[in-house]
């Protein structure tokens, strides 16, 4: 096995064992000391090697976004899973399958429709399937208005009705455009209030609403307090990325995955340097590009992980990435021959880990010490 | 197997065999036409199935833009191979493998430096790889710049000193950033010149230059004369998408590829619709956002593929694709429910392609006749 980071093709992925393990006992401390609940969501991850590590301080239970997910996680002994995105009817099937063979699988809601859809499933099949109500807290995509009560409770009777309703869900997405302490902490409060509002609206309507499920990597790092609150969910803690560093929960030196890459043309008239990793191997994530700090499509360090400051992936090609100093920074560029490696920190942790297919685990002195293969699709 | 695209789990990728057959078919008529040699480009397609589709009417030879292409196609018959991304020392020993295998796989370089590492690794290995000067005619990212004869030439020597030149390179990317055909006949005839011209000095220095390949899909489709020039090459035009209908070289009835989804929520009070393709099946990929028609994430399509215009994914999260009315179009939003399915037709085929591991090959009756795997990684 490749036991140095200097033998790796590239492009390729690298994770930082030590700050992931650093990020993960920050979260671990962030649940303990808020007496909470914790449902790591695995799909920034998708490795069965970073599940089992976050897992160790999990309630038991885990998110995914995607039933492929759900199957790979399930037949490796992860079996209480939340399908955190809204269900169709289509799906019904393969989450039935799932539960068949011991996955307590929980599910997604936004609409009476669907609700009537899980009822006639069940008239059918027998099957209740435990499901949650998505809340939609900052208007950004699916999940009931918090100002729609008749609606809620109108899907909890419906869920009711062959005791399929098992709590509420929100995803406070909103809260990745945050950028200081105050406003997560406010956000964070609004969350977890919002959501135990809900579940009151549901009470109060004579329903059982068991589980208050929130969460995203800023607001549970935020937060201060969960009274009500039964889990928190969040994935992109255990890696980082630039745009969690922009919110301001993050540094970059806790940023875990990296892309490793070799300079193949350099245009020192221009201050140009040309490397192997293009889109392809960092994603067209541009999460960066609405926030104070825009790193383009990477913040470059030298191989060590040394951050070359205002060094950036200015643009990018399939597999051709181009690197410049920042505009207007008056940074200079270093002096860098065909053949030389960097590391480029990714914009959004979750993109770019999916465009490669396994993780290089490297320690703190750059040596290999495993690779974690990654699953994909859907 | 699945006869019949309503039984597909979604997100998923179709291909549609005629748009596929009809834009294959449209190439070879250029080339033809023409009377020039045609080098597909398979870097979009990544798909032994289209590769030999596009080969029908190669000159013998394909591009790859990395060598795992190289290595897969290598393996199943098609050995005359162009790797066009400029080459990094420690890539030589895999290129050097490849033709040991009796692939004949052709580099490309850019600098004296790197030609010096070709030298270097000729005398450790006795062998001569043959490799192209890739030339930079628009300023965008590696290559020679044609004003820099004296690299040209310094470059042509050292490559010559063990009989590995083998001819100049060029790409024309920046035409992706036209909009009409006249300007497109003249950047494709500049385009061919230039090669030209550089081929040109390189022989008055008195070194030989056996190929000028140029290419890229608008300019293909759009140049009038290529004296001179050995090859087209050519990848995106196999499936176009919406940044090439952009350009004006197809229209959206020629896009042969599209993302099947699901609708998972919808709030016809906000005219917004939820469905299941997010930017893990569709890409981060905004390449339409900087042209005179920006389609967002993608056009929104009937499942039939019927184009609902002005009907766009305006938003995309992982596994949420937000479908709305195009702002200040007055279009209507079509009446749909959850579980209805539609089509996205992509930004960029090469980058929505590269977020799935297969392609679900349709015919006009949205029958399934095929399912076509995807390779990946580098």
């Amino acid at each position: 096995m490749t036991k140095n980071i200097q033998d790796l093709d590239t492009p390729c992925l690298l994770l930082d064992r030590d700050r992931l393990e650093a990020n993960l006992a920050r979260m671990k401390e962030v649940v303990q000391l808020r007496n909470t609940s914790f449902r790591p969501h695995l799909k920034t991850a998708k490795s069965l090697e970073v599940a089992k590590l976050a897992m160790t301080f999990s309630g038991g239970g885990a998110t995914v976004s995607t039933l492929k997910e759900a199957e790979i996680l399930g037949a490796h002994g992860i079996h209480d899973l939340l399908y955190a995105v809204a269900i169709s009817p289509q799906k019904l099937k393969r989450v039935s399958a799932l539960r068949a063979e011991g996955i307590d699988l929980k599910i997604v809601v936004d609409s009476v429709d669907m609700a009537r859809h899980l009822s006639a499933f069940y008239e059918t099949t027998g099957e209740a399937i435990p499901t949650l109500i998505e809340l939609d807290l900052d208007g950004h995509r699916s999940g009931v208005r918090l100002e729609d009560s008749a609606q809620l409770v109108a899907i909890g009777w419906e869920l009711d009705r062959y005791q399929q309703l098992q709590g509420v869900m929100a995803h406070a997405g909103e809260s990745y455009g945050l950028s200081n302490s105050s406003d997560l902490q406010k956000f964070a409060h609004n969350e977890a209030k919002s959501a135990c509002a809900a579940a009151e609206t549901l009470r109060d309507a004579g329903l059982s609403c068991l589980t208050v499920s929130i969460g995203s990597t800023p607001t549970a790092l935020a937060g201060e307090s969960y009274d009500g609150v039964s889990e928190l969910r969040a994935g992109v803690f255990m890696f980082f990325d630039l745009v969690q560093s922009g919110v301001g929960v993050c540094t970059k030196d806790d940023i875990a995955l990296s892309v490793l890459t070799t300079v193949i043309s350099t245009d020192m008239t221009a201050n140009r340097v040309v490397v192997d990793a293009g889109w392809m191997a960092l994603s067209r994530d541009r999460g960066t590009a609405g926030q104070a700090q825009d790193y383009f499509y990477g913040q470059v360090c030298l191989q060590d992980g040394a951050v070359l400051t205002d060094i950036l992936v200015l643009d990018a090609q399939q597999e051709h990435g181009i690197i410049c100093v920042r505009p207007g920074s008056g940074a200079t560029m270093p002096n860098l021959s065909i053949g030389d490696r960097l590391r480029i920190l990714p914009n959004h942790a979750c993109a770019t880990a999916a465009q490669h297919g396994a993780y290089h685990v490297i320690n703190s002195q750059a040596e290999i010490e495993a690779v974690w293969p990654r699953f994909s699709g859907w």
